[in-house]
């Protein structure tokens, strides 16, 4: 990821419902669908007991733009209707960071 | 979580070494002595392939305080030489929030 600061981080927490669902084929459309969009640096994503996905964006109207992105917001309503008990989302302006690798 | 905008998240993305060798017990001990910080407003926690942890803090002054916590700069040291092959920390202003709960 190559960016400057500030840039902008959306934090989306979730809690899943039972079962797949069509939802790792979703994600995977998602991802994919949102590497494309204008001003999009890039996407981390775990899951255990939660899921915490973090996507970086060089704007707030990049973040935005994606919201509004027609298959991202039919994917929102089925996210509603199908595969989430629970989320949050945390529009976020990164102003610091910093880094450690191994040797 | 109980917050008033803006509050801020440290976004903690890891790439862990092999083998446990004491970081459940540290990763459990820092969870509870962060509790504890004037500031906190909560964590959130994932592994898989990475690992994401999110903490929640109520100004910049309580993460730096947090940052500088005597066995938390103990962990920070270990982390390095022991626990990871790779993080980032990413300091943000969390500007907007919204949820989702399934009735």
């Amino acid at each position: 990821m190559s960016k400057t600061l500030p840039y902008y981080a959306v934090i989306f927490t979730s809690e899943r419902t039972e079962g797949d669902q069509g939802y790792d084929e979703m994600a995977e459309h998602m991802f994919s669908l949102a590497s494309q969009q204008p001003g999009f640096i890039g996407v981390e994503s775990a899951r255990e007991k939660i899921g915490i996905t973090v996507s970086y964006w060089k704007t707030l109207e990049d973040i935005a733009r994606w919201k509004a992105q027609v298959d991202h917001q039919a994917a929102q309503r089925q996210g509603k209707q199908i595969w989430y008990s629970h989320y949050t989302v945390r529009i976020c302006k990164v102003e610091r960071e910093y880094s450690f690798n191994l040797k």
